[in-house]
């Protein structure tokens, strides 16, 4: 499961949480498998598909360590899909795991985590295993049992024996709050 | 189907009307029949079942003079589900049809034409006849066969033989654009 | 809905009947809308939609005359689809209205309704209006709006003044089985 | 993964496999893991529900070395599902794993694999580890989420270090082919 040369996921930049009283990490959560979907409220996709199998997510893994996140990245009707109607469809669709608003960024539509990410659309996910490496990214939704057959693989997996050395690297890479794997291909996404 | 004794539909009390180029009324619809839906786009049944429903009785029934209006009948989360995110979310889920934002009352959750028809939440549908009474209300998403067939049934009914001044009654009832059933149940509801 | 010149439905040609205490036949049900479906138990489609979709059928219309028929027309597979299987079957999805199977005939795989009525396969429908015309003929599934509403307009139309004397020609033409309404009408279509 | 005490499979006891080029046996397939379930032709949850999750089964896990098995297990209506439609049966469905058909045993409607394994009824199903062991038996369909993690667990789950000597302890227990967790335990099934 530890792949080498897997890239780091890069770091979340929210303006806001919900159903988290302080704001996550994935620095933080690092030793724990994270399963991060990025959605639009508005996005008929998500919402017919996507949210639906992110509660099923939270349901059946309940009782491991798995840190399920949502990441509203909103690229398009920005007036239409403000924090005050997110809290509200949070209300409405019972997401109980946390959820960041993606930080807009002056001049551009896409937020920031979805740029670093390089995110396709919405809805997407991303699958983050223990050492903090990407293990699987998609855009759509995939099958429930390939999900669920990924995750159990990342529970799975032991933390790596990484030298905190390794990790102090990683630390100095997301100085700025971003983890890029390489200044280079950050600026090509 | 014209069943004498059924309550007229009361009118539609409007702030803003979208997919429509000029606000539309029941009143100058009589003749044809209406299928009329209510909804709140944070409401996750409307958004799961009623919307696809109302997609599909567009699309079977676009050759017919059947008219198919949305009722936008906020009664929670007010700041969250306003016009401005009404317009993204019909482009996105693609409704056609006309939709109205019901009219806010001050002083009540619940916008004037939810309460004239006395609907208890969303969604709900309202079938009225070429007469403009009211042929079938249900809250909740009926089967598909049963509104496929009373829509087929208001569609095959003959405008009744009213005599004009009956009409001109009806008007007169609707003088400032209600046509309430009685004032007095009115006030009940 | 009295189409002059609509083919009047052949008759049903049937090896045993189920759920019918004794056979039935189009020519005794005229007067009544018979909402015929052709299937055969092991045909996926027919499994999973067209048996489902006639359920709520059966369901919706309780309350009417329209006749629910199905019409085991097995073209494939003989052995494996036999009434000993057909009967498990029926008893196991709860199918309650009468069911045919549909007459083998020597040398051909094609049942002799399925043939007289120019089936194209299963799942496939056919619904017969109360002068015994056929109103459409589909195969496939369709939507549920849409097979609701031709339903309801058959159950609304009245039976046509059709003087006996013309009843009885179509009689006479069934001494064979089959009730064309008229060669060459029959080579038209 | 390698639960002490967990029980072992029993062995499949089979009149008649389909898909399958020579008869299989849980015994020669130690050290892959086995999704083994359990249905019959005519249950209608195991045709809605069961075997297109077996479909999506095959199709995600095709390039590990997981075996699906399907056990034809009829305990009623035995005339209406004989050998002959279950080979319709798989062709019409399309399922491509290997099928056995539950040896049937005089005086009892359920087949000896059903009794050995205590299978309650159909849809079920049996996760069978490389060790031989039962990691979860289900009657009923389970969430496609929860059966995709429990067998990529199994997947990922070593070949246990048991000793040869302690295998053919096992292999004594199966000698007439069934592999009896205990004599007495069997008998009170």
């Amino acid at each position: 499961m530890t792949r080498f040369n897997a890239p780091l996921a890069p770091e979340i930049a929210a303006s806001e949480w919900f159903n988290a009283p302080t704001p996550l990490s994935l620095q933080a959560l690092r030793g724990r498998p994270v399963f991060l979907h990025s959605f639009q409220l508005l996005c008929p996709g998500c919402v017919a598909e996507a949210i639906p199998q992110v509660l099923r997510i939270e349901r059946i893994f309940a009782n491991t360590d798995l840190q399920v996140i949502g990441l509203h990245t909103v690229f398009e009707h920005h007036a239409a899909m403000t924090p005050v109607t997110l809290r509200a469809f949070l209300h409405e669709y019972r997401l109980k795991s946390p959820v960041a608003v993606d930080l807009a960024e002056d001049g551009s539509d896409i937020p920031v985590t979805m740029r670093r990410f390089g995110l396709r659309g919405t809805p997407s996910s991303v699958l983050i295993g223990r050492d903090g490496a990407i293990i699987h990214q998609a855009f759509g939704v995939e099958d429930d049992i390939a999900v669920g057959a990924r995750i159990a693989m990342a529970l799975s997996a032991r933390m790596p024996d990484i030298k905190p050395a390794v990790a102090s690297d990683e630390e100095g890479a997301c100085a700025d709050g971003t983890c890029a794997v390489s200044p280079s291909a950050q600026d090509a996404a």
